[in-house]
């Protein structure tokens, strides 16, 4: 396995391996590596003949009062996983590099990036968008790997990759969680003992109001007892818990037949922000 | 020569060619060709082993009340002329298939898009670099032509390959004219007798400010005289003269040491707002 930490260096590989007719699996992750993004590097080494996984805390898509400067970093442990997973490289440039002074071009996305995370965190997806639209012209992936967990990021790349003709197929995969529920994540780690006693809840929470949602309850009705549900966890603070369309994330249509609700929540639990969603068909 | 119209189709293609080792250059036009576009033809003939000219009136780079409806459109002549200078393709989509319903991303430059012609024309750079990063998507050039007369497009373009990391090199060509000067453009086409007759005192103002330049005269007296000149051509309204350092367009720096001012121009003559410009070495 290789460690390329040059953007040119990397771009030089990718694309001499585009002229060798070699098909390139990305997994773009921010390190601190954890089973979830093990099981997106598996998914890559099974449909690709050459497996990137990029590493960079990706500062385009934090917001100034968030929590970019103690982000997890465990580099030599995150480069062990992705050898052990057959990776071919490990991309993980700097951020100057990444960002040269002067730069002053963006990718946004308006209409899937502006509720939920989008309207808690404003210019989060701008940061998203921007950074992977980079470590694809890098990378030049036919294929990349993203977690359900982030369910809006997935979609809001997806709606990227289609609108700017990408020639990338974006794979989502399920979110993978610890035995007792709740969803993995780099951030898991800011928790203090009491309160990832506390952070199962959350999941719970969104299984009961899928539940109600099956039984037939409104909506409107179950979003509003998921709110409840989730302030009342000891130390919690809501974000957000809202119940949208699984397709556009705006407000539920009453006479969409097909397609899927999806419920999302984001909480503050001590200083980790959690996120945690889940796909319900309509009914 | 092929008559592409499905961005699927086209995409097919060029990563076909990308997998057999060619190297593709792509001329974005238009359409309404002519001698201008002709001597961007040849210069990718000369480097490329594939030419692909698109064809496409971005309905992104018009403002409301701009002049898209109207654009000239030669489609038939535009095909000859391309196969004439040996082009491999012509792409021409159409805008329905370019912006699907529910297009909601956007490519932004936030510096170099600014001044000039991004003051007049809001939006019109977004629309600009949306369109040719899906260009690259679609037609996936190694190189890509561009003409001098759109100055502040050409700049743009390459702040926005280098801040995605595009794998394409920007190439910008000369501006081709008239043999009275005036800068050959589409919408030369919306000039009456008259305004025709006019219109080289565009190029004559220019080079009227390049001299004072070049005497040491200095930049605001230089721009204040260029605007003054332009406004005296009967039928005329000055849309912007601007004397700016051409790197940066931002306003000259009396301390710097190498680099080029630009000259630039958009004045409207009847209906045709006609852009123009020069590069004059710092002195």
């Amino acid at each position: 396995m290789r460690i390329v930490r040059s953007p040119r260096a990397m771009q030089r590989l990718s694309l001499q391996w585009k002229r060798e007719g070699k098909v390139t699996a990305l997994v773009p992750t921010m390190g601190a590596l954890h089973a979830g993004h093990r099981a997106l590097l598996r998914a890559a080494r099974r449909r690709a003949d050459k497996v990137v996984a990029s590493l960079f805390v990706n500062p385009a898509q934090f917001g100034p009062s968030e929590d970019l400067a103690k982000y997890p970093r465990s580099f030599a442990a995150d480069c062990a996983l992705c050898r052990a997973e057959g990776a071919d490289v490990v991309f993980a440039p700097d951020a100057a590099q990444m960002y040269p002074p002067g730069s002053s071009t963006w990718v946004i996305e308006e209409a899937l990036s502006k509720p939920l995370c989008g309207a808690q965190r404003p210019g989060h997806f701008r940061g998203v968008c921007t950074v992977v639209a980079k470590l694809f012209m890098l990378c030049q992936p036919a294929l990349a790997f993203f977690g359900m967990k982030d369910a809006q990021q997935a979609l809001v790349i997806a709606r990227m990759v289609r609108d700017l003709n990408m020639p990338v197929r974006i794979v989502a995969c399920p979110t993978v969680r610890e035995r007792d529920g709740l969803a993995l994540s780099s951030r898991n780690a800011y928790l203090g003992a009491a309160e990832r006693r506390h952070a199962p809840l959350i999941r719970e929470a969104i299984a009961g109001a899928a539940r109600r949602l099956g039984r037939g309850e409104g909506a409107a009705q179950v979003q509003r007892r998921l709110h409840a549900a989730l302030a009342m966890i000891p130390g919690a603070r809501v974000d957000y818990a809202a119940i949208v369309d699984a397709d556009t994330l705006s407000p539920p249509s009453p006479r969409r037949t097909g397609g899927a609700l999806l419920i999302a929540v984001a909480v503050f639990l001590g200083a980790a922000r959690l996120i945690d969603n889940e796909r319900v068909a309509y009914r």
